[in-house]
């Protein structure tokens, strides 16, 4: 998927909510686990409810490699239902995967070739040559992680250099010499707000992935008000307050009602900003 | 594992060889195609030929996540084949991971309680409450990604402060508080010898994982002279050097001579800092 297509899917669901599939096992509705896939049953469920709703799909790959083989055998499924049934939904694979150069081919294989995902979250530690194997495929995209979304983020993203420089700003600008607005995107915390002035001045143009509203305390209002670019330029992610936001047989009814209010506000936010 | 078993092995097996299984589909021995799991098979034939000269073992996420489900199972046999008949192979993935705290956590169980891994690598740009819970296991290992083999690992862990401290060396200081030589390692590549000083300085006890001998042209006389502490305190890895020096039947008989080559190298160098 390019980015003109994605802007169109913005405006025609009038959203821009990615739903985070951290499909926990321990956390999908009891009931489900009577059934011969518990984690695939309860991802359909919830993709099938909340597709109305949102632009973009992550699968957390942790949940799934937790439970090895099987875990697995579920993200494969996941993947290629979503990709049969909802091809307007952007999918991400939430993965943080980066490596050297030979290595980092390997996992790029994996997502995009193999399993046809329209984009990947790499981190940045390693460098260009552990980023540039992502960058290779047309139409796909390496959400490289900037300013995350989690309290210890500081510890290293804001490591500042002589020229006060924070290194998550180093990050962004040494890698606009990698790629560009068609193949990069950035992963920006919602907790980490006051810095997406700077952050835009940078990156007028390149798509954020924002993840932290919901259960880590974002507010989408702020995330809007500094990061929306002038075609929207925002995807902003809700994991555990849509997939788990009752545990009982409605499950899937109230993932529906959580986005479908998540993309209610959007929408006004959009219309808001004259974007639809 | 803890530290002094690992110990015993390196003085038993007089050896400080970790050999890398970046089992690449596309470059084991073509006549291996033919049997059922040819990956699989490859690497028993490698471990069996490989372990009376190495101390560690290595898988590379990323060769068996790019063939899905069917290498993914390659990984898992793999594992279990290792573990049960070389109990004495200190087992490291090399995955790479880190991300928010509840995701490391489903990583951490996926490693040290499914797989029952040593040891894994991680990448620390998201900072402590990334890495904290793979620490919550004992006798398992989080080695930390501090200075990589790659070219480009200068773009950001030569990255320096207002008090010319690069970030690697701040990786290094602000992860001593998370843990200890009992539950930590650090990469440091076989390439960037001329930094070992200083991180010795840093950290005199904890073992460190050095790639980049081999394929990537790093010195294991310079990594010894640097490197060594009073007990040991190196895994050296070589990967390609090994696992792909030959591609006929001969392959297994290939890679024990270079193993044990590297063996014989490491044996004299014990010797010689007088340390066997």
């Amino acid at each position: 998927m390019n980015t003109d297509t994605l802007y169109s899917i913005i405006r025609r669901k009038k959203s821009f909510l990615c739903v985070g599939l951290d499909s926990d096992i321990k956390k999908i509705p009891q009931h489900l686990l009577s059934v011969e896939r518990p984690v695939y049953e309860f991802n359909k469920q919830i993709i099938d409810a909340t597709a109305p709703y949102c632009i973009a799909c992550k699968p957390n790959l942790a949940f799934y490699e937790s439970r090895g083989l099987e875990g697995w055998r579920d993200f494969e499924l996941t993947t290629n239902y979503i990709k049969q049934n909802y091809p307007d939904i952007f999918l991400i694979a939430d993965a943080k995967r980066g490596d050297i150069g030979n290595t980092s081919k390997m996992y790029a294989s994996a997502f995009f070739e193999n399993l046809n995902y329209d984009a990947v979250t790499v981190a940045p530690y390693m460098g260009e040559d552990s980023v540039k194997p992502f960058l290779e495929f047309k139409n796909k995209f390496v959400i490289l992680l900037a300013l995350t979304s989690n309290p210890s983020a500081e510890n290293f993203q804001y490591f500042t250099s002589k020229l006060n420089k924070p290194l998550f700003i180093d990050v962004i600008e040494k890698s606009l010499n990698w790629g560009n607005s068609e193949n990069m995107m950035y992963v920006i915390g919602a907790t980490k707000v006051s810095m997406l002035v700077k952050i835009r001045e940078l990156i007028p143009d390149h798509f954020l992935l924002v993840p932290g509203v919901g259960a880590q305390g974002g507010s989408l209002k702020d995330i809007a008000e500094y990061g929306l670019n002038n075609k929207c330029g925002l995807i902003v992610n809700a994991s555990r307050s849509i997939i788990f936001s009752d545990s009982t047989n409605d499950f899937a009814n109230a993932a529906a009602k959580a986005a479908k209010d998540l993309q209610s506000d959007m929408e006004k936010i959009l219309a808001a900003f004259e974007l639809i």
